[in-house]
């Protein structure tokens, strides 16, 4: 039980820094200090950074399902869900301003790298765009549902990038209210 | 003459391997071996990689200029131009499948980084805002033409992002179709 806590803590400092200052450049003796152990008691639970990777990425995995199951039970409307969805680069403002998108900057990382934990880091962007496709079909777009998903998740990243690169929070709820209006023209009429 | 062909042989490799692998895992002996440069002949040229990234950095600035600069000798309407540029995520679509967007992804890398370097690689951002903006402006579009501008700066980021994610050329064809259809509502009807 120490050990699996010491575990989970390892892996909770490596995603901050891996997201932070980027794979590559987050040393696995930056993980140690973070964390304050021992070099033997950190090579009890890891001996590669990409084993460390590896874990951080399922670990982002299960929390991204525990909050879509979260935002499935705070909104019972498929469009109130995506809203959620739409609204996370206000949400994660400040981070994303700072570091990017947590999805789409690893993903890219991963690419160059050429690393074997390429598609892992893919599936966090699969896990959003099956769950908004639901939330579309649910809205009674069937053939449409998952075009409309990656249209989401593409705006999501498009605004991530720029935000990222110039800071402009007028420019984010700009793009906000665009894509909520073309939501609302995506929703049936209630009868 | 012949020092000044070998600077710009450097920088066009390590322009290429920083696209390629990113800059932090593209090595100064990488760059040195991919020229075929011994050591000495190579430290007469830079002396840190960060040399090196301010050169590539102001080489990509440049080349961009002239690139905007050929666009608008090829295409005289305003709309004509802002489609070459809409087009460039299919036109460099294998590049972008492979390693993601240049500009965006060595400006979230120098986020990451904390890199000095960052407002400059911010400024190949700044190029074509500035370009789009002027052809919205040509449009009729004044007090809108920065956001529209950004609007497809976004688009171009979004795509890229997950082009890079999921090497699907439906979804790029039809985000293209989707940005073009946006662009037909904004160019005034001919008198």
């Amino acid at each position: 039980m120490a050990g699996s806590a010491t575990r989970a803590q390892i892996v909770a400092a490596a995603d901050r820094l891996f997201y932070e200052q980027g794979f590559e450049h987050a040393s696995f003796t930056a993980i140690a200090e973070a964390v304050g152990l021992s070099r033997g008691n950190f090579y009890y639970h890891f001996r590669r950074k990409d084993e460390i990777l590896s874990a951080v990425i399922e670990s982002r995995l299960e929390n991204t399902r525990a909050m879509l199951r979260q935002w499935e039970d705070e909104a019972a409307e498929p469009d109130a869900r995506i809203r959620r969805f739409i609204r996370i680069v206000v949400t994660n403002g400040p981070d994303i301003r700072d570091f990017g998108c947590p999805v789409g900057t690893l993903t890219a990382e991963m690419a160059k790298l050429r690393h074997p934990a390429r598609p892992r880091a893919a599936a966090l962007f699969t896990l959003f765009r099956d769950w908004l496709r639901d939330q579309f079909a649910a809205l009674g777009h069937h053939r449409e549902a998952d075009a409309m998903a990656l249209h989401v998740l593409a705006f999501s990243q498009g605004v991530a990038a720029l935000s990222n690169a110039f800071g402009d929070e007028d420019f984010v709820r700009r793009e906000v209210e665009r894509l909520e209006g073309w939501l609302d023209t995506r929703i049936p009429a209630a009868d």
